[in-house]
């Protein structure tokens, strides 16, 4: 039994930086209660064994993960499995009548065997899959307000996909000549004991990683192919930097028309998001630091027009945990549940 | 009068992070002796005092910047000043049959207009410029062995120049379609007192800077020039990265030849650089990381093509102050006295 | 005219990252509306000149410090100032009745005497300061409910004396015994252009500072002092750490009974702390980390006692911008105006 | 078969920081040829697999690790080996006639009983214990010369007891009271993948651990025992700090002639360290940043006394992995060959 009239909710696999991150902000959601929270190992020990700093806020167990169980009790469900477990799970829970929220990439995809070809799972799931809704509220926000399924974009994706979108939803750019350079924090690669991601080894240093084949690609590219109407291949190149959160993405695309200079596309791009309460356009002249986003579920985006090359370069931020993950799924429940778009969601970046 | 045999060196404005580092190698080099440390402010007092730390290694005084005297004293002189000024006391220096390696932006342009255009400051000094060799030994070690001037690159182009030599040199790309996705340490923005440089500003986050107007443009332009026999544009765009040293160049560029694969790019590469014990081509599937490079001359170049784009993506990292700046002009230096070009410099990578 | 019903606050001196912290904060508090920005430069400037991360959602201009305006809109003023300069203020705010809280070290010291021999200046307002509340609210509490000037304490003696007061007040060590070793992220420095906080030099690096003789020394003796009963000397030795907030306070001191053990001390700890919503005891053997206090206003105490050696080992951590300055001094505010201690304050830190 | 004249030696357990570390700088000593390098994983495997950067450097596979073999071709072998396996190939090297150094605990204490209680392990290879000396040669540089088996000493102890030993040799401290609160970079836990040695976890954060039974408390101990002419007790904490390299020690003592002022102590300390090429005294109110050690073999050591509380406060620098570890190595292998002390190691810190 929950607080009076807050809406039960759990959490599957909430052990990752994406799941604490994702109970940190319910916490403080004046809407919803956490009443489960589920992982496949640690069952039965207190949360805060693994979180020691939250023992005062978080007293729950984590329980075992079993469908029936989460259904009786949580209304909604956010799912923060490894790629390939959500699909195992979601489609019980849907049955039982909860919402599902997946943080995962078994959702994204409304082309199954795009999936299957890039993760490397067959699925069988596919009349589930075909309901799921692509969360990323600033471009399918009227699918949402009916969803009982959403995919929830990866941290890439997000950053790439909302500076993007408005150069290709109007035409503006030759698609294909679009290349993202993005560049992230370590904490994207998750809680896991990776020697890559020491300290010692990660710090003071900078690579990209996955050149030409990040499993994030056709997941940019599907919605890319969506705003432009037709198929569209996208260049993209992840990096590491030596940071904990955020992240930049730099798209670089050539302009259809060379005249349109960076005043333009700033007005553009501020028509294209009037809506959207998380997305913010910097003022001619200022590109973005990471740090603005930090701790928020702010997205900032800096423009410029390049008239020597004829390009559009645009840079977004996003705290990758936030926007880029947790903050975002509770976008996507407040449009579900018809609260505001910004309930409950930290609004000011953390600084310095 | 230094050690028998050795051959004095000069280093004006030796305070800033390549001067410094100019220091630290030129006290290792075995031909050379270190004579004569000027600089605008400070005179008079022990270098030691600027960087206690090498008050046991480093005795000497800073000493006015008198033309006269140095050239009575050096056969070799570094100049470390701010662009702009290299160019008010190199004509002197050479007139008294000084060798001159210029670290600054001053003789790195053979077209003086394009200098004062990107840098905001007339020239009356052609004749001297015209004599001036742009010291990256990796494409003009022929024109560096007879140079008496050397205007070294920048760290930039030097990065962004090794990994686009091999492509533009060889009909490889179509010019106008390469782009140089910078990043860079903060050390490369010197040891000036600016808020955006605190470790508390810059700190775990990242953003782009001088986006399609860094001063660096035109002098990789002019190089890639060079090297594909006709006028080129090419996109540039730093970023200032969270950590002290390296730079990482992410490189892409649309190939000729869509049928070119990663493997032969490789042997491409290797053969262009296979008189260049400073360039190391990485072996395929690895991505260097800018840590490889810390602390020594050398350059690691990644290579990838990805048949989905057509595109070549070229990564190569250095360690801005050293293959960036300093280490470079004692490169140089090397090849204008006929000494291996290795002499005097770290071969080996600063690890973890 | 503010949001009905809220109290107008004013903040003096918003620039900083003290400033910029409280200016946040406030922004989220239920109870207040921030109505005036002031500073002594950028007067007439949007705020969001200075933090254009801040510009949707701070729409003030700084104003001048003309203290009958403040006064007129103000109720309760925070002045951020560098030291020396609030006292120069506080009197006329006070005279016109707002409640003041100042977060310099001008109204710390109940002896202006030790303030002069340690800040290098003289005073005039004697009477203003013997009604300041020293503003630590986990020992003051009681005095602070009927406060009009609080002096809210250095970010180190906030740490220091949460680790220390429960063994002083207690009389289970020996006070001259006490040696307190702190660490602090570099942006206690402030957001002045340093040379040594450049993230250059400050970064991978690690230093003590001031050693024997920073000015927290007779704050936190001060303190200590009242709390033994009797004059106490201390130890105090601060370190530059490279990170951009937090603190970290390890204090030793020699018990007087060497019988007890660490139980014992965490038992006396949690005692000592139960109505003090905002200091966390952790369990046996667990030692906090400073993350765990990142963004919020939590303070995290862990306890050793070493039976070789007979002495009390106490960690304490906190976020040196909110609980360590601004978030203390709204703690402060909230406990004035009989709001609850937590009222609008993070109560859950960042992380990862 | 090795270079004309060069000693022969070899490396076991080259894969952790220590021994990549021992390997770059073996590469650069002029009387040394690497010859063998042993690990128990990985055999047979190029080193470069370990670590691409190096592949041009080191040509060298990893072989078994056989003592029969190793003393064949290897007059002088380096044992990296995790603490209790070094004892087990020692003995029968010695046998075989090869000088060996080594890096872990195993042969640091003369009194076994006391590295069992700490290490937990049993030993049977009293006699060889016996005959080890311990390698920090600023104290016992004599016995080093005769030396056959070298304990090398800990990170942690190497800075602390260079910090410490003046003050207990000269018999001006009350020995009880010395506190060493140590602060190290994560390098110092090796290359295990560790969930809490993450960039995300241990970056912008900081934390004590294994407080009042840290293992390098006991050699700590057994040395200031050692020089102080009977049984030493010292309270030794170590905190892990955000950054990859480096050691600061500060070290509190009471010192028995209140008198004695700063100017007093370090001329104590430089006449204690004449001989001393490595260690370096700082000039009165100059403490040391970790980063001037960085990269090189040098000890830093700043002083202050405090006439307020009659204490003594040294603060030492070192790079753990070159002084605290490999440097350390060779530098004693230079003083058992009577070559240079200073042969073969990096002179001068890597800045910044």
């Amino acid at each position: 039994m929950g607080n009076f009239g807050r809406v039960p909710v759990g959490v599957v696999g909430a052990s990752d930086y994406g799941g604490v991150q994702l109970v940190r902000l319910l916490m403080d959601h004046p809407e919803v209660e956490l009443v489960y929270l589920g992982n496949e190992s640690s069952i039965g020990k207190p949360f805060a064994d693994l979180y020691p700093q939250l023992a005062h806020a978080v007293n729950q167990k984590i329980e075992a993960v079993d469908p029936e169980v989460i259904a009786q009790r949580c209304e909604v469900v956010f799912l923060c499995l490894p790629n390939g477990q959500a699909c195992e799970i979601a489609p019980q829970l849907l049955e039982k009548g909860c919402k599902v929220l997946d943080l995962s990439a078994d959702y994204r995809f409304s082309h199954l065997p795009t999936y299957t070809a890039w993760y490397s799972k067959e699925r069988t799931d596919r009349s589930t899959a075909a309901v799921a809704v692509y969360g990323l509220p600033e471009l399918y926000r009227d699918r949402l307000t009916e969803a009982q399924l959403v995919g929830c974009p990866g941290c890439y994706p997000t950053a790439s996909l909302l500076a993007l979108s408005p150069l290709l939803k109007q035409g503006l750019i030759v698609p294909e000549t679009a290349i993202i350079d993005a560049k992230s924090g370590t904490s994207g690669g998750g809680r896991q004991a990776k020697i890559n991601m020491l300290l010692a080894e990660a710090d003071n240093s900078l690579a990209a990683y996955s050149v030409s084949r990040h499993h994030h690609t056709p997941e940019i590219e599907q919605i890319c192919s969506d705003l432009a109407g037709h198929e569209v291949t996208i260049q993209f190149t992840p990096h590491l930097i030596p940071m904990v959160r955020g992240i930049l993405a730099t798209v670089y695309a050539t302009l259809r028309d060379p005249g349109l200079v960076r005043d333009d596309l700033i007005t553009i791009y501020r028509a294209f998001y009037r809506n959207s309460p998380w997305v913010k356009i910097c003022d001619p002249g200022i590109y973005p630091q990471t740090k603005w986003a930090y701790g928020s579920n702010l997205c900032y985006i800096g423009i410029e027009a390049d008239p020597r090359t004829g390009r559009a370069i645009v840079m977004s931020v996003i705290d990758n945990l936030i926007k880029g993950q947790a903050g975002q799924a509770i976008q996507c429940l407040n449009i579900m549940m018809d609260w505001d778009e910004t309930l409950g969601l930290p609004k000011l970046g953390f600084y310095p």
